[in-house]
């Protein structure tokens, strides 16, 4: 049984219970320890599908899979339109997680599908709604995994990536979940991309701007890019905590402890200017070998990851970076190592699809709100493969990937139907 | 065979030999995989004291056992005086250690013995030199054991202690080292501290004052006190690195930062200001469990090691900290927990002897110099045992607790050469 039990009066009442039941049920399906766990190209990832693909088809929607083994969704006839609008998002999730990453944007999908067909409405352009697989990083290490193969942009070292657990390649596991791999190896796109005419995603808010707003949902403005290090080494040298005068040091965490600080500061003064910037160090450690209480620590380590829309900001943040170590090892006579970066290109959401949102946010009488996306999305996948590619979020307390996300049902009605409105009125 | 094989022909040769000869063959007789292991009330610090008994013996010396089990040599005649001067240090030293660490002051006594001897001098006050056994904390916790043993200090707690390597505890392996344990437990004095004029203390300097003055030598003016905390923890909040802008953020990594940078200002102002002080935070990090490079680090630990000679200093640093640790809880929205205070108090060497000894310095030809001690020492405990104490440092390359300990013989003539003078014309 998969059609709703009962069918309330109001209108808005049956998108509620069918996203509730669609939420409530998957979550029961995909139990971990604590939180729900789908993991990528996974049988449970594939009982996922399945069970919705029985959902749409029982509730007389068009179901179909496409070569990345992604199902996908339309209202009857809309299958093989030309030219279309899909609206994507995955199915996977990380270990230990929340319910609501990811699969929200697939449940708004169907649920825009389904009032459509309830009110008996066509949509501007034909929809296509896209459940995807493989987005998060947690399993294998790369992510947007499904969408970089649909795209043909997943590359080979990504393919040779081993599965957290059993070890396998990445390549492996996306055989055994039924897709060709030769295509993805040699990296041609799995769908027609000059088909989609834009591509949205409905994605919980992973901070608490939103939460601090007061308001339920917001246009997503473009999605931060980054650089980061995984570590920095910052080199002194060691001493008794007692006997070595202040002069005479080379402190490691106390020079750490100075970049970080002039870092900070320069971040405020960046926000002031206007610009889009987060930084943060959120592994530091001496070594548990060597290091003790009255010994001048002589090394330390600190990951660094600094985020911001605009590519400029990121250039003149690398730049920030050197020039303040420099002074840093100067000062106080140490030296700092950095590893290669990694490194990820912001992504502008599409400058009409923001405005067509904002203008379908007014419409459905919510106060056009646009944010930017501190983490990362398929949407970007899209965007950096030439599709107009722009993003819906949902408030959401607790952040993401963890048992603990909390998004409210009637917010995700409102962004939900920013994306309904929008998909009915686009011009 | 412990008589010197060579006497040459120049009085000052003769100790360089001496010590040369024991240096040598203590280290040869007490290897580590690295450096030297003499572990405290161990077979090797019992056959390390047996061995300098023999010496001692044949060099013509008296040679006695305390109740504690130290070795205890002076001039033939000397033991039974009614009073007399210590020249004391310990044998034992750290796994994985520096040679002269502790030894080079039982050296320095033995050829100030050997000295006086050979030269048919006196010295103004009967000498006793005095080889302790345990102070080193590194093999059961508590440190000084063997002179709070003497002194009637050593408590039940640290009686107690466990050994890092057999589990036994400190009471059993000083029973095993023959010391009658009742009057140890029942903080019985183990000798009669009234008839201890002075306590004298040569080490080696553990800091690089002594290297960046290009003097040999110091005397000491008093032993930096302390107060500790083994783990403070920062406490914020986690959340997505990308995700959440900075008005938001409790990063607890951010605000150590800050309380570090804090610390490290009020330093430099104290130091302006003509006070002593030193501060460490040796041991910092995030929990490798629950960190990750994108993610806001919800809580940090460090440790703080603050010293300084002056018990006022130290006090006006405790509501420093506390003050600063409330100004970042404030600003940065997180919450600071220290644990227990761990405190030992500053010990001034003896006014009297400190210029006794810079009086000695002048007249062997060495611009009078006067430092602090960083690390603490056998001299705290006779000083707060009532016994006026000081001590007197030889210059020594890359601290001490490790191989690379770089003691020149010279050096430690020319400090042994302070000593004996006060030793000779004390009056």
């Amino acid at each position: 049984m998969t059609a709703l039990k009962a069918k309330p009066a109001d209108d808005r009442d049956v998108d509620l219970e069918t996203a509730r039941y669609l939420f409530e049920t998957i979550a029961a399906r995909t139990p971990d320890t604590q939180g729900v766990s789908r993991p990528a190209f996974s049988a449970v990832e594939t009982d996922t599908l399945r069970f919705l693909e029985d959902f749409a088809r029982d509730n007389g929607l068009e179901v179909w899979y496409d070569a990345g083994a992604n199902a996908n969704f339309a209202l009857p006839g809309d299958r093989d339109a030309e030219r279309f609008v899909v609206i994507g998002s995955h199915v996977d999730s990380v270990p230990y997680g929340g319910n609501f990453d990811g699969l929200a944007g697939v449940v708004a999908g169907l649920v825009c599908l389904l009032r459509a067909q309830r009110r008996g409405e066509r949509f501007a352009r034909p929809v296509h709604v896209l459940a995807m697989r493989g987005e998060e990083s947690a399993w294998f290490g790369p992510c947007y995994i499904g969408s970089k193969a649909l795209t043909g942009t997943l590359d080979a070292a990504e393919l040779k990536a081993l599965h957290k657990g059993d070890g396998r390649t990445l390549d492996n596991h996306m055989g055994d979940a039924g897709i060709a791999m030769e295509p993805v190896r040699g990296r041609q796109p799995l769908i027609d991309l000059s088909a989609i005419e834009a591509y949205l995603e409905l994605h919980i808010e992973q901070g608490p701007l939103l939460i601090g707003k007061e308001i339920p949902a917001a246009v997503v403005s473009g999605i931060r890019g980054n650089f980061r290090h995984r570590r920095v080494r910052c080199i002194g040298e060691a001493g008794h905590s007692g006997a070595v005068p202040k002069a005479y040091r080379r402190d490691a965490v106390l020079a750490m402890a100075d970049l970080l600080v002039r870092l900070d500061e320069s971040w405020s003064t960046i926000l002031n200017m206007g610009d889009d910037l987060v930084l943060t160090s959120g592994m530091v450690g001496t070594d548990p070998e060597r290091h003790a209480m009255s010994k001048i620590p002589e090394e330390v380590s600190f990951s660094l990851d600094i985020r911001s829309q605009s590519p400029r900001t990121l250039d003149d943040m690398r730049r920030l970076l050197q020039a303040e170590m420099q002074q840093v090892e100067k000062d106080r006579k140490v030296r700092f190592e950095l590893d290669e970066e990694m490194r990820v290109e912001p992504a502008m959401c599409d400058p009409e699809l923001v405005e067509g949102l904002k203008a379908a946010m007014a419409r459905v009488g919510q106060e056009p709100f646009v944010m930017p996306s501190g983490g990362g999305h398929d949407a970007a996948v899209f965007s950096a493969a030439g599709v107009p590619s722009a993003m819906v979020f949902v408030r959401n307390s607790n952040g993401s990937h963890n048992p603990q996300e909390a998004m409210e049902l009637a917010d995700f009605i409102a962004a939900t139907d920013i994306v309904h409105e929008f998909l009915t009125r686009h011009e």
